[in-house]
């Protein structure tokens, strides 16, 4: 059974951890701009939320904030910031060195939130030996070995869809935790992991759907 | 006033337009595989949502399936194509001719959607004058005129976050509707237009969540 990150059947639902990296986004650039407090009303206008739904969201996880004072920007923020899982380094394996897989490599918002990018693999003999940063682009054939001596936590695929449950297979066997999917694949994980997929045209047609109102 | 698609203060929630994103795709393989009803609980099951939230959403569009027969797949699917504004040709420009912008580029799945890209600007002299498939990567100078004489509903942005703003405002000038932005910067458009930011890190968010629970 593979265990999605998709929907509201988790106790806690996507949509509520969605909400969570929106407010650390939102507190992040408010603590940066000096603002020391903020209310719920606030939160929700910058969140484009109700201000009930972020009293519930931020209930969950413990009291925060006193009655009629709002909440400490940087207490809350760092209370984000543990719920999420971002006081830690990442490390993360790429499968696919094509442009999505470059842009992903050096995005930059990555490395502030803790996530690093210490393998690259790929079957394309052009590729294979060229540095990225301090990563040198390695043949898949090689991705068993090197991630056993150098385990990751998080896997990101980027490969053709007619590779990609081998390569899931292969980040199962070596004990990856995580993976981040592109492929427009729907992939079989052991229950001992966690799948997010990614589709970029879902971005596209929320706003086909309200252009088209 | 910007409006982000974002949350839920629209009247129909970024939350349900993602569901159905989801219901499409669902339906779409289903089709596939020839299968030609389906339930709300089988429909709820493979979207990783509760059954509950499949009527729900669904109720909102009209009158869809036929209590204890289900849903037909193929009137399910037609119908959540027309909601999503899929029955339809979306013309998109792309700005910034980087990695994230090839691979935005060459996405099958948005072609399949019915998204094309006629127009894509840089400011690269190495890049200006390549062609991409049939369009030639022109400067973003002389975007403004192209756009006038060949106008498209969406706009792509993968530009630095420096320049992102400037390239929203020649957007809302050309009368561009949508904005699909990945610069990770606060836009401000009129408020005629929707803006949707997708923020690639949010992805490994939810990773991070769940990993750490």
């Amino acid at each position: 059974m593979t265990r999605e990150i998709q929907g509201n059947t988790e106790k806690i639902s996507e949509f509520t951890v969605r909400r969570l990296s929106n407010y650390f986004r939102i507190l992040r650039e408010l603590e940066v701009k000096g603002v020391t407090t903020v209310s719920s009303a606030r939160l929700a206008e910058l969140g484009g939320i109700t201000s009930a739904q972020v009293r519930k969201d931020l209930s969950y996880f413990g009291n925060f904030g006193t009655r009629g004072l709002g909440y400490k920007v940087t207490e809350l923020k760092d209370a984000v910031i543990r719920i999420l899982g971002l006081n830690h380094r990442w490390g993360m394996a790429l499968f696919g060195a094509g442009s999505l897989g470059h842009a992903l490599f050096f995005h930059n918002g990555f490395r502030e939130d803790g996530f690093y990018f210490t393998h690259v693999y790929d079957i394309d003999d052009e590729k294979i030996g060229t540095m990225w940063r301090d990563v040198e682009i390695r043949h898949v054939r090689e991705a068993e070995d090197r991630l056993r001596a150098a385990p990751v936590e998080i896997g990101v695929l980027t490969t053709p869809k007619e590779s990609a449950q081998e390569v899931v297979d292969l980040m199962a066997r070596v004990g990856v935790k995580g993976v981040l999917n592109f492929a427009p694949k729907r992939l079989e994980l052991p229950d001992n992991m966690w799948l997010r997929n990614v589709n970029l045209a879902v971005a596209l047609e929320s706003l086909s759907f309200y252009l088209s109102l």
